[in-house]
């Protein structure tokens, strides 16, 4: 007999061609049996839909059927039907049957309905159920629509370092990399660890940003993103961190604040129509199952344009809101960072909507952020978002080399290996800005997952490193 | 007067609505001056091309126009009118300069043929080069054309962690990872430094492969790939290697050699495809400056099908060759690890085409390659290239549990970190395979330049992580 070539179930559950002889392979899902019909739930991860297949025991081994469980590895051939059950609009009338690999009952993703947090422990295995699967089909969307929407734009896709002899921007703890036989560390006459026979002869780290080098390509190529991982070496065991995430770090050469907000609002809104565009299955299994807010929210960010407001008017509708009656844990007043109950009282209930705040005071922002003439406050931006917060921060950078220096002397920031920084503002200095996404903070808002560790395949987390 | 939007210079060469008023904004490449007329050729980064402005002396301040040298940065706005030189369609009769940064005659990259070696000290200099420009845009395009394949083939993107727990494939050294004070390591009563108290709680590295992880996600998505960085820390000083780079791993559940070949064989000549369809003017540039072959070995790449070898034959082939007359530095006998001039005599020489050789003997691979009935045998599927040898190395996975373990156990691999792994041939395993394909080489091949260090932004090697 002809092989047939196996369909995916994505694309067998779009076929009309009823009667056709298919193939289908992939994992059990449930095994119903009675006497009369056996049905067979497959799933291969193409989608989050399974395909029926239904088996005639009484033409098969009965101890082989019993053999496919939950789990169980199988390829399944037979004519291709039209269902007559609810739900579904093909299945399969099946001739033959091979077992690739059974699945015995300690199988970790046997039952339904398991916690999260008991799945986290079987990272490898959770990937097979409905949840993750619709989460990483997501977050693959979400990565293919980042490259799409600046390649389109003709932005250049730039490998920042992972491996780097700086730390500059002060983002966070680092995780050190070395070669170093840590059994015999050799030290100076003073004690202090020497790193000349350390793999590049110096002390090094893991990234927190990839921002810096991305403005060395912005200011030769004119407009680049990153799209790399990033680490951050703090001791949180919180929903909303992750010793090591991806990051977007866009950059472009001549932007102004007005086009570098304009930029943030469509890319953000490109990613969120991209997803309600081509991962419905998906979302319509998480707005049933996990959060029946999600896709309203969703197409909420989509409906109106973004509320551009500065700090100070900010802080003023905040102070308004207390004089008002309301109650914030910190208090509030101008200077201050604003806390996640702040953001999310000016985009929640204040607006209703997204806010990119912008102007704020210099010194809760970093070092590298444009002046505004009045002395006070830099050109940040920040992208505020309905439930989690700040999605994207970014602004426009200091070219001016004078007064890059100056903020770098008043914070006393170690400078001796970023003299390839001040390069970019000694030759042919331009007007340039950008911005950061924390992908994971990304996926969390599209798939209305509540932790982070659960829109990463393998999360890395302190004492976590499994898999 | 009303701010005239800035055009790319990339679009500006397209544009033939002459007489138009236009902004362009970039670096001056060149700056030519006589008494009657200024050409200042500017470039953007967007393209390799330069658009000229031609700028009437007379009507700007002589001292101004005196600045504006190779590196200094500006914005010109003047009426675009079709060019009466040589070489290019559309010129500028400036209006109207703006000098945003100009640039002192120390600028590194102020002479042209400067040594690859010279530029490498500043690296964050040569992105604004021809050559640099050219080899990161194709970079770009490479990277685009790699998710383009994979996601319109129903591939999802997964990320595989950079820190790991494990290592079990044995690819290289690796990096250690940790936040441990090297002033107070702790050590055990046999003296062995305790990582109890390290951010993960183990030894961890930097990942030399997602391929393991990788599998973890084909045999729940079906189709995945990677496209990350890692890490060797190897000791090699060559044009070959670097400790960081990026790699590309697809992983595809149910898959066989054949159809693996076949993948493999397509995926190649579609990224070298794209790179003909949107990299014209860059491989031009290079074709002349670089490599006068490049383009013709591109599109040879594409002619014919890869020739599909076994191991044996392509023994065969190499003692017959020897039995000509042929001078290999290294013996030739079935057994061996193929040297680079034995793979490129086959490519270069013999068959004058790709190959794709399979079927190798299992003592020269991984533990996890599926085994052929032979018992000698193994299911690898490496791509050969001309110039570079191994682009591609990849296999069919043995799924078998028992197979697998026997390997393990005969290579005495560790595998009490790689519970995970084994899961997937415990519960519902099925036939897989997929193959790695190192970033740089890639753009090795398709840039034609020699040294992997000048085709990515900032290589790390052996004493050097500069920038």
């Amino acid at each position: 007999m002809e092989t047939i070539r196996r369909t995916k179930v994505v694309d067998i559950l779009k076929r009309t061609d009823f009667g056709a002889v298919v193939n289908v392979k992939g994992w059990v899902r449930t095994h119903r049996s009675s006497k009369a019909v056996d049905f067979i739930a497959l799933n291969d991860g193409s989608t989050i839909k399974n395909v029926q297949i239904v088996v005639d025991p009484s033409k098969f081994d009965e101890n082989m059927l019993k053999q496919i469980t939950t789990g169980a590895c199988i390829s399944a051939t037979g004519v291709l039907v039209e269902s007559q059950g609810a739900g579904q609009a093909s299945e399969i009338q099946c001739s033959e049957i091979e077992i690739y690999g059974l699945c015995g009952s300690d199988y970790p993703m046997q039952k339904k309905g398991q916690s999260f947090e008991y799945m986290r422990q079987y990272a490898h295995m959770r990937l097979r159920t409905n949840t993750f699967g619709a989460v990483m089909r997501i977050r693959h969307n979400m990565a293919i629509a980042i490259h799409k929407f600046f390649h389109d734009r003709g932005f250049f896709y730039f490998h920042s370092p992972i491996i780097t002899a700086s730390d500059c921007e002060g983002a966070g703890e680092m995780f050190q990399v070395t070669t170093k036989n840590l059994y015999d560390l050799k030290k100076d006459e003073d004690g202090k660890i020497i790193y000349s026979d350390d793999f590049f002869g110096k002390m090094t780290s893991l990234t927190v940003s990839g921002q810096l080098e991305g403005e060395l390509g912005a200011t030769a190529l004119g407009q680049i993103y990153t799209f790399g991982p990033t680490f951050r070496a703090e001791n949180s065991n919180t929903p909303r961190h992750l010793a090591e995430f991806w990051m977007i770090e866009p950059e472009v050469a001549f932007i102004d604040k007005d086009d570098l907000m304009d930029l943030e609002e469509e890319f953000i809104k490109y990613c969120v129509q991209w997803a309600l565009d081509n991962c419905k299955d998906d979302l319509e299994f998480l707005n049933k199952m996990i959060d029946k807010g999600l896709i309203a929210r969703l197409e909420g960010v989509l409906k109106d344009s973004f509320v551009r407001l500065t700090y100070t008017d900010g802080i003023r509708i905040l102070e308004e809101a207390v004089s008002n009656g309301k109650k914030f844990e910190f208090p509030v007043s101008w200077g201050m960072d604003l806390a996640s109950e702040h953001e999310r009282y000016l985009v929640e209930e204040h607006f209703k909507k997204p806010v990119i705040m912008n102007d704020y005071p210099k010194e809760i922002k970093a070092f590298y952020m444009k002046m505004n003439e009045d002395g006070r406050t830099v050109q940040g931006t920040d992208v505020l978002f309905p439930q989690i917060g700040e999605i994207i921060g970014g602004s426009v950078r200091e070219e001016s080399y004078d007064k890059l220096m100056a903020q770098i002397t008043e914070r006393n920031i170690p400078m001796k290996d970023m003299w390839w920084y001040l390069d970019t503002r000694k030759y042919g200095t331009c007007p340039h800005g950008g911005f950061g996404l924390g992908f994971e903070r990304l996926i969390l808002f599209v798939t209305g997952m509540q932790n982070i560790r659960d829109v990463i395949p393998f999360p890395r987390t302190p004492k976590t490193a499994e898999f």
